[in-house]
Order: C-alpha cells, then sequence, then structure tokens
C-alpha cells in the first residue's frame, strides 16, 4: 500500500516529537518531513523513536514551506503567531493542516488581538476551521482543509461539560474550571523557573484570568448549546509537579430538578460509543489512568446546588498530538484509532 | 529557667512527630513524654530531631492518661476520635490541651454525626474550645483550656477569605475552594493507594462533596461576618504528588464595585502586622515559599465578576503542628513566633 | 491469520500488567487468559490497556493449571516460588513457558537454597531452560519449552558488561555493579516505607552483599568467556525516586594496554545490528532515554586503570515484559520487534 | 550581647541563600551583608527566611570587597575561579574566610590547573587553608584565617571511608565510590537537561573520570593514614531526582581478616562524640533521615572480599552551608552546634 505522506513543521518540541513518534510507527502514515532549527541535521527517530528504522532527519524550519507542497497532509507544531503565518503563506491550495496551536480556534481577528496579541495574518481562514474536537463536534469533513486541534485545557473541559452544557442540565450561572497541568504543557523550557530545583515539590497557579483557553473554552461551549450563547466561565491554570497530564476540575450549579444520575447518563450517552473517552466514578479520574494513551477519563458528583466533573487527560495525546492523529486517521477515512490503539499506559 | 513541660499524644504521626521536633529545639517548653505504640521503647529524637541530645523514649498510647496528669500542657495529635475521647476522659482539670484533630472544631454533636460520623462523646466541651487560628480570632485566652488547632485547608481557605468575606468585599454567592494537598495531609499510609509507584506523577479529587473541613470552613467565615451566617460554599480535597504543602485556589464574587486594589488592602490590612502571613503576588503564591515554615502566602487577582484569591502554607507546619506552637507560645505569654522563626526553607 | 494464543499467570502485577497491555494489541498474539485474584472478574483492558475493546476477564490463579492446557504460550508473571511449582505441577508436555520468575536462571538446586531459600520443586528442568537475553546468548531455539527471561538487574548488567568480557577486554579482577531501579521494580507494594510520603525525594541502598541477582550475574558472565568461570562481582540494588528505569554503574579494570575506543568498538560490535541496543555517550545515557520503550542504552568511559559502562533500560519491558515478548516473537520465529517497534518514549 | 558580623559573597545561589537563612536566624552571628548580582536591591529575607525581620538588603557584588572590610567573618559561597581571585585580592589581613568552593582544598596550582582549568592567582596562601571538615580534621584552630568548606561529595565519601582508611581496615586496591547527588548539588540552572521535564523520573551520571572531586577525596583520604600516599580511587557522580541530599556508595576490600563487626566499631569509635553523625545500619542510611538537618548517616556491610559503606548528608546543609557554620562556630569558640541543632527534619 502506498503510505501517505504526513510533514511537521517544528518537530522537536514536546507535541512536534510526540508527532514524530506516532507517524514513525503509523501503518497507513509515514513522516515526510520534520523541521527543527536546533535538531537539524539529527536523526529523527533519535528523538521521537529509538526503535524506529527510519533514517530520516530534522529539516531547517526555513525550508517548510517548500517541503510542504508535495506532501499529503502537514501537521503544524509551531506558536500561534508561526501557524497564522504559514497558513497565510500557503495560499489557498495547500495540503490538510492540523493546527497544535491555537491560532484558529477562535472566531475573529478581534479575539486574536484580545487573546494572543496577535495580528492575526489569515483572519479569513479562521471561519474554515474545524475545530477537530471529534466527540463533540465530529470527525474532519473529507474536505476539510484546515484543523484546529483543540488546546490542552479546553479539550479535558469540554469533555467535562459540554454534553451536561448542551443537554440544558447546568443552570445559567458562572462556571469555574480549575485546571492543573504536567509541565509539558509549557513547552520545553530554560528557565529557572522551570527547573527541577524550582519545580519539584512545587505548585502554583499562572497566567490568572488572562489565560487564552478561556475564550477557546466559552467558544465552544456556547456552539455546543442550541442558544449559540458562550457561557460565564472563569478558568484558573496551575503548574503540577509531574510531566505529563492534565486534570480538569469543573464547578457548575444543576439546572433545577437535575440528579447526579441524570449528569451521568448524559455523560454515557455522550460517549457511549466513544474509543477514547471513558465515564468513570469522579475520585477515580486520575492522572495514571491516561497518561501514555489517547483517552480521557470523565466522572460526575453532584447534589442540589453543586455539580463536580473531573476529567483527566494526557496533555501530549488526547491533548495534542493524539488528538491530531486521531484528526487525520479520520480526515483521511481511516479508524480513528489507527496507530492510537497500541499505546501503553506510562503506569498502573 | 524552670521549662514549661509539654505532652505529646500520638506522636509518630506526621503531624506529632514534627511537633516533638519543634519542641526538642524550644528555649521555653520541653518534651514530657511522646505517646506511640507503633514506636513505644524508641528514642524519640532517632525520628523527629536526630541532632537532639534528649534521651526520652516513646510511651505506650495506654500511658498518655496518666502521663498527662503531671505536664503544663498536652498536645493531642491523634484522631477526632481518640482526641474526643481523651478529654471526656480527662475530666474538668485537665492541664491545656492543644487538639490537632476535627474534634472540637465544629458547633454541635449533630455536626459530629453527620461529617464524622461520630458520636461525640464530649459535646459539653464545643462552646469551651478556643478556635486556634491568630491571625483571625487572636490568641488564645490566658485560660484556655481547650484550643481547637484549624485544619489544614481551613487554615488555608480561612486566612484567603476570611479578610475579604469580614470585609463585606465579596457577594453572598457560592464560593468554590479548589484545594491540593501533598500527601502528608492523609498521615502515614501503607495502601497501595498512597504508595510511590501509584502515586508518583499522578493527581486526583478525594471524598469530593463530603470532605469534613467543608462545615468548617463554613462555620468560621460565618463567625467572621457582622450577619454570623455560613456563606454557601463548595470544598473539593485533591492529592499533589508532593509531601507537604497546601494551594488552595478560592473562587468568589466580588460585592458590586469593588476593586482588586480593595481586595488586596483588605488582606494587607488583616496581615499588615503578621509575623507568619505573607501577601504576594497571586502566581507568586506557591508551595516552596512557605514549605518547612510556618509561614502563609496569600495573593488576590480579580475582575468585574471574579475574584480568585490563591494561598499556600505547610501542611504539617501552619496548618498542624506550627500553628499549634503558635498557640501554644501565646496560651503561655511567649511570643507566638518562639522556636518557629528559625525554620528554614526546604527550597528556594 | 489465526493468532496464537498466550495465556498470563500473575497478570495484575507491573510486569504482568504490562505484558497484558502488550498482548491486547499485538499483530499476531492474543491474550488467551490472565490469571490473578485481586483483580478476578474485572476487564483486563481497564487495567492494562483503556483503548483495547477485548471483553476478556481477569480469572482465579487457581485456574491457571486448566486454562494453561489449551493455549499455543504461557507468561509466569509470578513469584519464583509460583513459577517453580507451576512448571513443576505442568509435568513434561506444557506449551512453551516464558517465566519472569528467577526460578530458572540458576544452575542449581543449591543456588536456589543459598540465594532464594528456596527448596526448588523442579530442579530437573534447571538445564532445560533458554536463558532469554537475545542480544547476547541468541533468539530461543524453535523447540524451546522453558524460556527463563532475565531479571532486570542483570538484563542492564549484562548488556554493559557482556560484550567487554567475552572479548577478554576486562581484568580478572573484582568488577563492581552499583545498580538503581525504579520503585515498579519492587513489584506492587503497600507497606509504608514505599509510600509516596516515604520515597519521594529519598535514596537509599538494599539488601547489601545478598542480592539474588549477583549470582545471576555471575553466572552468565561466566557463560561467556572462553574460560566459563564467574568472576568476582559486587552488586549492590538501589531504589530511585521514579517509577519505572533502571541505570547501572558498571566498574572494571581495562585489561593490559586496552583502551576506551577498543572498549567502544566491543560494544558496537555487539550491538551493531541490535534493534534494541543503542551505544552511546556514558553521560548521554539516561533513563528518559528508554523508559516506554523495549530499548537498552550503553556507553562506556575509561582511562589506563579503570573501567565505567553505563546502562540503562526501562524494568517493566527490556527488564521483563517487553523482553518476554521480544523471547516470545523469536520462539514463533516473528520479527523480534513485533508489537515492541511502536512504544513511545515516555519522556523527551 | 554584641553580635559577630558575617557577611556573605554571592548570596543568592542554593548554598548562599541557606548560609543567609542561617545567619539570620543565629544567637551570636549577624548577617553583615549579602551581594547577588541578580537580586541586588531585594529584601534577604524573602529569599532566605520569610520570618525573619531583617531588613538587609542584597547589595552588588562589586561591592564585597568593601564591605568584607568591616565585618568579623565572610562566607564566599562563589565560583572557585571567584573565591580564589577574591582572596588574593584581600591581601594578607582579611577577615576569617570560609570558602564553599573548591579553590583552597587541592595541594598545588599544578592540581588547579588539572582539575579546574584555574590558573589559581593565590596559590601562596593553599597551605594556609584549613580543611574543614571537624569530625576528621579537627575545628579549625583559633587563628583559622581560611577555611577551605569541604565539596559535598567528599564530605559524604571521607565520613564513609575515612576512618576505616585512617584504621589501616582496607586494602591498598582501588576504591570505587558511587555518588548520587539532588540537582541542588549542581547550583541553580536555566539549561533544558535541568528542567523538571527533562529531569524528573530521570537519573544520569555525569563528568565521568574527570570529576574535580576526585582529587579532593584522593588528598585528603592519604592525609588521614600514616603513610600519607593518596589511595587509588575512582569516583562517579550522578544526578537524582531530587532537590536535596547525597547518598555515596564507596567500595573497597577489606586488610586480610577484618571483619564487619571490627568496620562497624571503627566507625562508632570514630563518631561517637558527634553530635551531627550517627552510625546506622547501612541500608537505613537514607536521604529522608538527614535531609533538613546538618546530620550524616553512615553504615557499613562487608564480607571477606568486599567492604561497602553508605553515607548520606543534605548537599546544602552538612555538604554546604550547615558545615561552613559549623566551622564558624568552632573558629569563634562557640558550640559548634549553634544554630543547628534545631534544623527540622524536611521529612520522616
Amino acid at each position: 500500500m502506498q503510505k501517505l505522506r504526513v510533514g511537521i513543521v517544528g518537530g522537536s518540541g514536546y507535541s512536534g516529537a510526540t508527532m514524530a513518534g506516532l507517524l514513525l510507527s503509523h501503518p497507513v502514515f509515514e513522516l515526510a518531513f520534520c523541521t527543527s532549527d536546533s535538531k537539524s541535521g539529527e536523526l529523527v527517530r533519535d528523538l521521537a523513536l529509538p526503535t524506529s528504522s527510519s533514517t530520516i532527519r530534522f529539516s531547517p524550519n526555513a525550508e517548510a514551506g517548500t517541503l510542504a507542497r508535495d506532501v499529503d497532509a502537514i501537521v503544524l507544531a509551531t506558536s500561534a503567531t508561526v501557524s497564522a503565518e504559514f497558513v497565510r503563506a500557503a495560499g489557498p491550495s495547500h495540503a490538510p493542516i492540523v493546527d497544535l496551536s491555537g491560532a484558529f480556534r477562535l472566531a475573529s481577528a478581534q479575539d486574536y488581538a484580545d487573546w494572543y496579541a496577535l495580528d492575526h495574518p489569515a483572519a479569513d481562514r479562521l471561519a474554515d476551521a474545524h475545530y477537530g474536537l471529534p466527540e463533540l463536534f465530529g470527525p474532519p469533513p473529507p474536505d476539510a482543509r484546515l484543523i484546529a486541534n483543540p488546546g490542552c485545557y479546553p479539550t479535558a473541559t469540554l469533555l467535562a461539560l459540554g454534553p451536561l452544557w448542551r443537554d440544558g442540565l447546568l443552570q445559567d450561572a458562572p462556571l469555574i474550571v480549575d485546571g492543573k497541568s504536567g509541565v509539558t504543557g509549557a513547552g520545553r523550557q530554560s528557565k529557572e523557573a522551570f527547573s527541577f530545583g524550582a519545580h519539584a515539590e512545587n505548585f502554583r497557579a499562572y497566567r490568572l484570568l488572562r489565560h487564552q483557553h478561556q475564550p477557546e473554552m466559552k467558544r465552544h461551549l456556547g456552539l455546543l448549546h442550541k442558544s449559540g450563547a458562550p457561557p460565564a466561565l472563569t478558568f484558573t491554570a496551575h503548574l503540577l509537579p509531574v510531566r505529563r497530564g492534565i486534570l480538569a476540575t469543573c464547578y457548575a450549579q444543576p439546572a433545577p430538578g437535575v440528579t447526579e444520575a441524570q449528569l451521568r447518563e448524559s455523560l454515557q450517552a455522550a460517549y457511549g460509543d466513544s474509543k477514547f473517552v471513558r465515564v468513570m466514578p469522579p475520585d477515580a479520574v486520575e492522572l495514571s489512568v491516561v497518561v501514555g494513551t489517547n483517552t480521557a477519563a470523565v466522572g460526575v458528583a453532584a447534589n442540589a446546588s453543586t455539580v463536580i466533573v473531573t476529567t483527566a487527560i494526557d496533555n501530549l495525546l488526547k491533548g495534542a498530538a493524539g488528538q491530531a492523529l486521531q484528526n487525520l486517521n479520520a480526515r483521511f477515512g481511516l479508524d480513528e484509532a489507527t496507530g492510537l490503539s497500541g499505546l501503553q499506559r506510562g503506569a498502573f
């Protein structure tokens, strides 16, 4: 079988290298190129998949545009600024792109000015982008050209609150999302604040009230509801002393008369057929259940006044490269779990 | 100077051993006895303070009642059930007791039935107990006989929300407290769920909607407000992969027109003279600032619709033994920082 | 294609569950049964591979003997005592067995009395067992009935020292092996000494001078050398505050005139064709290069008087279940990397 | 009482800040100045001891020379290069200096060229320096002007092997020291290799066969023996995923007929009166016994052919600032434990 050729722009960061590892062992896709200035010339497999026999080497980022003209699909594991500019420069007829950055997740140029301090160079493409959270927004259509892969915190949050909000089970009162992420969520870091000495046995909140994932959560919750209106929502991000994994604790108020059983049924109905989302008791939702895999775990507890939904994902897999591959699989008509079903848990 | 003699009941758990270490190096108090069945006969210093020359050994718990008749003060580092029974059995004329358990923090026997599954044997003493959070409830009065040392999560939460709630700066809307604690908060554990293999690189919530610290928070916030009414409050506890430290992220809604600056001023006014509470930017509040010391760090961020207060303490010091010593110091007329001001940060 | 059916005895420990996860995603083998008393009746996939659609459940250990009569191969993830007795009870005509325990790695009943305190019930089978370290002892022969899967520390040590010892590059002076292992090497634990509170930020040696892996290392180094004589060797095990991974630092003295370059060439000659062993600079050998994969990393440094070889493996994969699958693949004529080449690194 | 004034040069690194914390709570010494370019102008207490009321602020490093003219003692928490130059520039009549760097631990200018790549500017002062390991080399003499505070690995190693080597209980065969250190041993780091993402759940050796602590160990073992000859010794350093603590595993061969009991007695004789060294069973020697304190733990195991000595210290206390204070105390006629005996264990 002729393999489908996929290139990665920005392949030495955590998400990009995870993507490269997945492609190097995929039965249908093959890694066509992988760019990185810091690793240029080195074997991709040394970073991404030591057991691979692939002889492909990192190319300089400057060659990305040229290399991308000759592939079946492109994954952008770059910053929002670089992704936006890449799409602009690619013009109207590029191969299907999955963008891991936030550059195509919000609705308008104004949103990017407000939350990303970005004068978006390809704002005309925002309306084209398919938001790639398959369990809630469906697989990418067969002709999708631009897939905005969801952020890690929004993936966790939307999987937790999406079905309940869509089904009208929550009051229209402010939602609180208290998110906690492993450090790979911040990318490779050489700042002292991210050193082991500073970060081990430590924990803190960051970017309070101004994290760019908050508008992404609000927008897509809004799109799930018949009213279309985004809910009031406060999101706080925290940095866990772990490498991988996100756990979000989401607080809401139940619509009058709604019971815990109804909330659980809503989640089970949403995810009963899903290969990647498991509904569990809320205190069984933990990082070790999901890290190393593309699985999300979701659980709910509630009483008459409060709903708490906990959800856990691996931020580099279901929160980034794993979900990107799930989207790519679906875009090309493959089973969405191809190359993902054999991923082993990192812990028990 | 004749030293004041203090005994510890239950001295080999994390809090009890921390208390023993503090007493073994205190200039005014001396360790009179320390009970533990599992360590009975062993030198206390081997567990608590290796550089001490003290030759005191752990006594069996069964001797606690007798030993306690001959001391100036008693610290109970026992479960709520054991503490409650100890106080009952001690009768009306015991030496001053600081109880690290929850047995004397709530208002009524019914509360103990509801939240501790405890048929409280000394409910007649609940009204006597001084709630030992000096920064908000003052030092114990000179004749205090029973000091209820606050819980670790309530200490963090009340230091964060107490001044703001007292000063009327928050709306009467549900408060959300998302708490995260190191594993020593759960005591010594020999369950597989608390093994390093299960807990490292992991994170999870526990006891959702039924944690016994929730009514303690509500009661004491209520007592701080002129209305006396406890607020609506949801508390969730999580287990961090660290040994020591609690960080609480508290969510509220500002009273109309209240600004972030006003909220910060309220905290500064409350803690400006405190030796142990520091007001900081909210994202500078982190475990490493406080672990190893009796210090709490508090910070606030707010916009027109949301108030977020973060707070951090060492759960074994400001959240348990350190605060107990702070209370004991004050009860006996010493500077509240005696034996606590030299504690060194465990990290930078 | 008709799949080959493999059963696991003792499938809920760390190694057994890792094996189950590998078999649940293997293209040729299928999981025929998996026993565990503690998990009996639960879905194996919930522990081992959440994305699997397998509906196989854990069976009680007591059924292992009966279930094992109807499979193509058996993996014993049990203690040495249980493995030895299983082989005895299975009689002469069992399906091929890969034993993860130490029960068939030493030469004589006396060795088992000395190092395992075991009165070996199947000592007559010791001579049958193929020692399953393919890179040094070759793949199991096509008719192998009993494969002794090497211990985790011996795998690391033999990969480090084996080629050098075999090639006569080391003096016949005492070898020192200083081994460090993550806690999963000790199996699931519910002792306080293995709790997160006791083990995080901690490090210690254990079983000094009496670890049962020492005679296994000596015996198999001896078998590699033309003299057949086991070398003098001291092995010390340490417990790292990590979950997975072993790093061994091995000390020897170079034979007269031997250079670092010659030592490196010996390793490269031994592993040049290997899919699973990579020769690297000795300070680039680290856990994160190998954890999550079946790869071993080996590096050497030397001067005129000292040889140091460092080696790293994932103790649950190359040190246990991964190597068992490598052996099983080879035993049934498959490429040795089948089902192992897609394993993703747990970190970068 | 008039306090003795001590200044710190280089006070914002891990060792310097630990020293500052100890001085801010010392009953006899007071912090006279503390230099740091990165923290210049900030309150020292914010970094070093939050509960202090000291208003002293970090001064620029350029002012160190001037400030040092007006103090009773100086602590250099600087690199070897800076320390050596500071001593040269200070001329012949400086206040007593404790140097935490390696600049005055070796014997000759050639040693510094070989191991530190340093053209030593004050080699004429090498002979003056007192090696400040009190348990083996005695307290600094009352007129000591230059105290070379031992390195962290040498402190651990010499405490382990020193008495045995001095007492002639070990063969004159190569000694192996396999050392493992927490990351604070490498100082504050902003390289990606020291990031939490790269270092957590990881472990590796570094600087194989060329670590500058090796000649320091050899020299001082030699000085302890009547022959004066340094032994053959190989030292390897490893980086543990912990913040604080060193454990060294030392291998030797017993002199003919020497038993484990004799070795243990040698250690007990050496340390029976010590406040800071505890002899324990060798597998009870672990980081958690010592971290947070100035205590060292030492244990020995042996058979007819092998001696293993394990030792553990807190690298920032007994391995740096704690030992420096122990030396300063003794130099000024105070009890060596002043300001050190109340340090609390960071863990149990």
